[in-house]
């Protein structure tokens, strides 16, 4: 739901936002692969940043109106993935066309003792699941 | 500066955050012009909602890292306006680039009796300073 | 659920961003009453701005952790109200204390003409529903 | 200065963001006496947490509206610290009262072999430094 806090004083959600509730999206996605987004151990601290991201905006996003983001894998590289996403406005007899744009992430690694962050491999189990959601062309 | 709430537990700034800069740079160009970007009267409300984004990150920008904003005016139409951006990490011997990207908004009135929001011509005088600032190819 | 986004670079959820979430349930708590917190008709603009707000940390709340707010409506004024909110972590056997604080509020109408921005009383339906929720001493 | 992407739907500065400006000017206070509000190396890292804060809200700050943040350190304890703050708005002839509050904070530092964050005294040259500034009763 959009929240006060996302709003600005156009009284509609700041263009920024879109990108916080992409993101919440695609987190959740992780997750129900059974993996996160980061993570920290002693050993190893790997993450996601982003590389491009782009929006095309369709309409306003309005305070309390219940968006449904949708995401698509596009493609899965050695290190990187590129999604597509809309963002819908729930609503009858149908929903509404918000914005929609990509997210190209890289997956990286933080070497703990040269601090140097280093584009990684995505981990093959997690690589496997992502190309399976590639729709054929 | 970036500051602490620009950050995200990766330790740099939030991708989401690259566009409040940019849009603060924006707004400081308006006002350079002698413009707002938002006007509310009682016979007129007008806007600059956003078209498009995009944005390529190239590195991270850090807490407390001084950022530098470049705008470029790329192209001037009867209603809409779009951007190249720039953001440089100040540094020595020189700046780095940190991410770089568009921004394509669009002129914008509220009719304050039906509530509709519809798109406006930019007033001649704005178009007139913004058409000055567009490189000749 | 605290989102990448509400981190900062200490890795938990940045000191500001707990007002986010209390106030996303005091708007949800407005709408469970059948109002709404913010109101813009031709003839009424009607709102209610924060008049003081304290919160004690007594836990971080860190990345991917689900929060539970609990409001409770301390005092109902002709035209001010003051709640206490609890943050709590939702877990087992039982949920954690993360914060608690308080939030006061004032009803207030823009008067469309003068553009001026004045206390208002709180209409009088709301104030009985507010009223009976204050738990007696 | 206060942005676009600060205010909300009110047309004024979100109640949240209030802290932001406070933080910011709290961060360079820690710089202008030669320290960082966080730390990290191989060895040890510290930060400042927030323990509490309040914030009573007097004017609404608004769109493009310049703010001095004024900052008193109240009370230095062996690892904790209390400021108060004032919001002004600059203005002729003379700054008018935004908002004012107080924010206690504490001095951590994790461990990084166990990863537990605990209460740390304050640096003695920081502490002599902040002490240095309490007013006299």
């Amino acid at each position: 739901m959009v929240e006060f806090a996302d709003t600005d004083l156009a009284g509609l959600m700041h263009f920024a936002n879109f990108f916080r509730f992409v993101e919440s999206a695609e987190h959740a996605f992780f997750r129900s692969l059974g993996f996160r987004i980061h993570t920290a151990t002693d050993s190893a601290h790997t993450g996601w940043p982003r590389l491009e991201v782009t929006c095309k905006y369709h309409r306003p996003a309005r305070f309390e109106q219940t968006l449904e983001i949708c995401l698509r894998v596009e493609e899965v590289r050695t290190s990187s993935l590129r999604y597509s996403f809309w963002i819908l406005a729930e609503g009858e007899p149908k929903h509404t066309l918000i914005a929609h744009g990509s997210l190209t992430i890289v997956h990286v690694a933080l070497d703990t003792s040269t601090h140097e962050i280093r584009k990684a491999p995505i981990p093959l189990d997690l690589r496997a699941k992502l190309a399976a959601l590639v729709t054929p062309v």
